[in-house]
């Protein structure tokens, strides 16, 4: 940094599991380990030793880095920016876990790791809540009694922040309008969507938890709540099996036995009936949030498509744009259909609305916030 | 019929309380009894009394009704139109109960004692879900396991119907405009929008249940499936208990401490802030469902209000309005403060949305229902 220059980057997979692998890319090489990897100290231990290693490393001692960034997924109402580490900032991610109890142990986990090993760095936290803090409370306020607000905290959080906040301050940047109105539409293993204008979050499709909204690969999204009680009722499960069935057995995955989008995309062009109303399902409810937060933002400048399915899938990308004329939403199937890897239009040189791809970078986000804030 | 002259209404309230209270009126009476109601049957003994009463009746003999219709909220997927009733249809409706455990009983109750009063009359069932079993696939089907749909049926039925179906048909009358894109916005005791195109109903608000979609008097609508998990979690609730929080005390008694929206609007005016804040919230995800069945549409040539609070607030008409231009939505604000019983539109001349206030009536609807297709 400043260059946005990638030196090395990596990834630590199947932590806890004996086939546990390293991934390690540099300017050079491309390393890939299979070794059991028993937590999360010893895969960045590993990592440390890769990027310090004789022959394949980039740097010659720990020190030489000035920044750890920490994605941190909660950051409650507590934190609506970055924040440098502290004893004190980790007893706030701790208090969080209640909030967040399958994401923030890790988090943690992953800076105290950090700590040890690179021991003369800064350890910076960033919340993937954090762009959501501008929510104003018609959006982040639940219709349920006051006291669950001011004395248990149940509110709009939202999710995938440095990715939504990413995308849309690309987009303000290549559209050259600050006061864009702009719905993100962040489709990956999770999924959400955003309105945001002025850089600032509006409204968001996942709420207090990370099953609301949108269509996802194994996650329900929105459902009547009278359906879970129904279910509880009927077979006599308990809390945690009718969690367990929203979050890992619904979704595209309970539609249509598959939770790959590539397997469901190829399905359906065999003509497969449950995957093809799966995808038009999928697609159905971005129309609605696209349609629901227009009218949050009074107007529309661009909807921008991210993330792992959003980039690649033009497949969804044309089923969400089909039939949306009246919000002056008219994709160009040539564009929609090129596999380039920049931020680029996809829209008819008359569209009204333009739709865009945008390339989400989470890591280049946390880089340029601990290099601004903190270097 | 075909007149659709009122001959005599009225209404039987607090059955089983010692306080019980039968209300009639016709052409020149108008009385009210208090007494004990202990059931259905007594109630509607009462009623046919009263009707055949010599001084103040409007009928000699129960003979001289042909038809007697009941409004029966779910019909599952089994109705689509009014059915005369029999035994099997009976059944059905008691095999209903499973979907409609508050509702049923007592319509099945209602049925079964006019049959003993009213023996020479035919006997229609007409139900709130049948309008909304043109709900397409993608708007009725949730992103859970399919058996849960196949086996159990699960899916969005919808309710409201009649009223629904009621305002929609003089929409397109008085816009003279049959393929009309129409949003229906309910706004009663209970509340619920739809979207309508050539008299078919393609998405609706509530679901499988009856707390889905908008804010209501004590209703919270639409929530966040973890706050409901981390509020069983943390307070012990059981499921009956979440259920009652979540049905009779939220919505905007939660957020306000009252659940009637004249003394709400009376509170905010005098600056109380919960109440200004509850009622934008109100507003807001009406419109943002404005905007979501706009996306359905991908178009939309009137809104309706309808309903105790659409018809009689204009301040709740107002907010949901405002900031709305991009729809092409322009209230008049004359036009909306007058208090008239007709259909009426109250969109500014240049408002390329019709803003229509259409008054409900869901007894003529079952009575024209009945008259067409059984006299």
């Amino acid at each position: 940094m400043p260059a946005e220059t990638v030196v090395a980057s990596g990834l630590v997979e199947r932590i806890g599991l004996e086939d546990g692998a390293i991934h390690y890319k540099d300017q050079k090489d491309k390393i890939s380990l299979t070794l059991p990897i028993p937590n999360h100290a010893t895969g960045l231990a590993q990592v440390a030793k890769m990027l310090m290693d004789e022959k394949t490393g980039v740097i010659k001692d720990v020190a030489e880095i000035d920044l750890v960034g920490h994605r941190v997924v909660h950051g409650g109402k507590k934190f609506s920016d970055p924040v440098e580490v502290t004893q004190e900032i980790k007893d706030k991610i701790r208090d969080l876990i209640l909030l967040a109890p399958l994401h923030n142990p890790p988090n943690l986990d992953g800076i105290e790791v950090a700590e040890k090993i690179f021991t003369k760095s800064k350890q910076i936290a960033l919340f993937d809540t954090a762009f959501h803090q501008t929510l104003p409370a018609v959006a982040y306020k639940y219709a349920i009694s006051n006291k669950f607000l001011t004395e248990d905290n149940v509110r709009v959080y939202g999710f995938h922040g440095l990715s939504h906040k990413y995308v849309t301050d690309r987009a303000v940047e290549f559209l050259d309008k600050p006061d864009a109105k702009l719905i993100s539409i962040h489709l990956g293993n999770g999924c959400s969507m955003t309105a945001v204008q002025n850089g600032k979050s509006l409204d968001h499709t996942l709420g207090f938890g990370p099953n609301d909204g949108l269509i996802m690969g194994t996650r329900s999204g929105a459902i009547d709540q009278s359906v879970i009680f129904f279910l509880m009722d009927k077979y006599n499960y308990t809390k945690e099996e009718i969690i367990n069935i929203l979050s890992k057995e619904s979704g595209m995955l309970g539609l249509t036995g598959y939770s790959d989008l590539r397997d469901i995309e190829a399905q359906a062009e065999q003509g497969n009936k449950d995957c093809i109303l799966a995808l038009e399902m999928n697609a159905y409810r971005v129309k609605k949030f696209i349609g629901a937060y227009t009218a949050a933002l009074n107007g529309l400048d661009a909807i921008i498509f991210t993330a792992g399915i959003g980039e690649n899938s033009s497949t969804i990308r044309r089923m969400i744009c089909e039939q949306m004329d009246y919000f002056g939403i008219e994709l160009d199937d040539a564009l929609n259909e090129e596999r380039l890897p920049n931020i680029r239009s996809i829209n008819t040189a008359n569209s009204k609305t333009k739709i865009l791809i945008v390339p989400t970078n989470e890591e280049l986000e946390i880089a340029t916030e601990c290099f601004v804030n903190f270097k």
